[in-house]
């Protein structure tokens, strides 16, 4: 039987810059991880594809994922649903391969209790008036909205408390570094390779 | 008042090439944490020097160091003493700099009960077999030690688990690298850097 994969969760507040931290990741050709492309309802932005970016589904194809028990996590945020199939992560992980997520904070929590040996990375924005400046100058989003993402956004920075690592999105370029020297030594945590020491070591001692 | 540092310890058997990974790690002009240089009261080996790969003392004058409570941690292996002077360490961590102790796993539980939040690296050799070869490769020691410090090491192996990361010894290089990506994404944990941030923000939330 295969070692089981590593899951590895990358969440953070909406406009803090996940999703381009996370195709910069994935544009690395020495990352050796999978991602598991989340599911929404919401629309899709300027250059984001279906089946790339994200599933992009309707509230009714989501609602239905939900009834079947086929979801990991999910939540509701700003209207429209986000959340990640169950079946990939788990085939993968059975599989032995470690598997990424990119997802909202309050999923984050879910696949917390769920799997508490994953690794979970908070990325965070330098300060509030920083990610304001980010969401006004994308563009995409009403002042309402902003406003409201800004608040919720607050509260979601106090939640770093419940992950393992912070990586502030300063550059892209230091993020994704960061991110793979927390893989790199989460790979090397004694809880992960004991198992395998003890079987090799045993003939031995 | 600066945040205090971090204290790295990296362990493990005797005869893992502890020594050797050490040097080479600090040898590295990328490395930007300080070594604290042990006691000890065995002889130097060839091309060991005072004051850079340990300080050489006699048994009288270690002990002397434990009784004024002036040691963070000490072991007695093999009929020699090995140790860790406090004054460093402390005045190191007290001025915000991150310290790497290369110690005797009996040293690094102790310093384990007494700084729980410090990293904890435990450097393994491939297996007993290998250990048994460099031991007899290095030809410093007769045939008994040799034994003794085999099976001292095979219990040791499986004190891994006291310890947060398994580095193996395979070549220096791979090691040493190990040894960087563990410090680098162990700056980022969030309970390191959590009071920064909230410091941070609060003017702002």
């Amino acid at each position: 039987m295969a070692k089981r994969g590593m899951l590895i969760v990358l969440s953070g507040p909406s406009g803090v810059g996940k999703g381009t931290v996370r195709k910069a990741l994935f544009e690395d050709p020495t990352v050796d991880f999978n991602y598991s492309i989340s599911m929404t309802t919401r629309q899709p932005r300027d250059g984001e594809k279906n089946g790339v970016d994200y599933f992009f589904v309707t509230k009714e194809e989501f609602e239905d994922h939900i009834k079947n028990g086929e979801m990991l996590e999910y939540a509701k945020y700003v209207d429209n649903y986000y959340g990640t199939p169950l079946k990939y992560v788990n085939d993968q992980l059975n599989a032995g391969h470690d598997v990424f997520l990119e997802i909202e904070v309050n999923g984050a929590l879910q696949v917390r209790a769920n799997c508490p040996d994953g690794v979970f990375i908070f990325l965070t924005p330098p300060d509030i008036k920083e990610l304001r400046n980010r969401l006004v100058g994308r563009g995409t989003d009403n002042i309402d909205i902003i406003n409201k993402r800004i608040q919720k956004a607050s509260k979601e920075i106090r939640m770093m408390q419940n992950y393992d690592y912070a990586v502030v999105n300063d550059t892209i370029n230091n993020a994704v570094s960061q991110i793979k020297d927390i893989v790199k030594s989460e790979r090397l945590k004694v809880k992960r390779v004991m198992p395998d020491y003890l079987t090799s070591l045993g003939d031995d001692i």
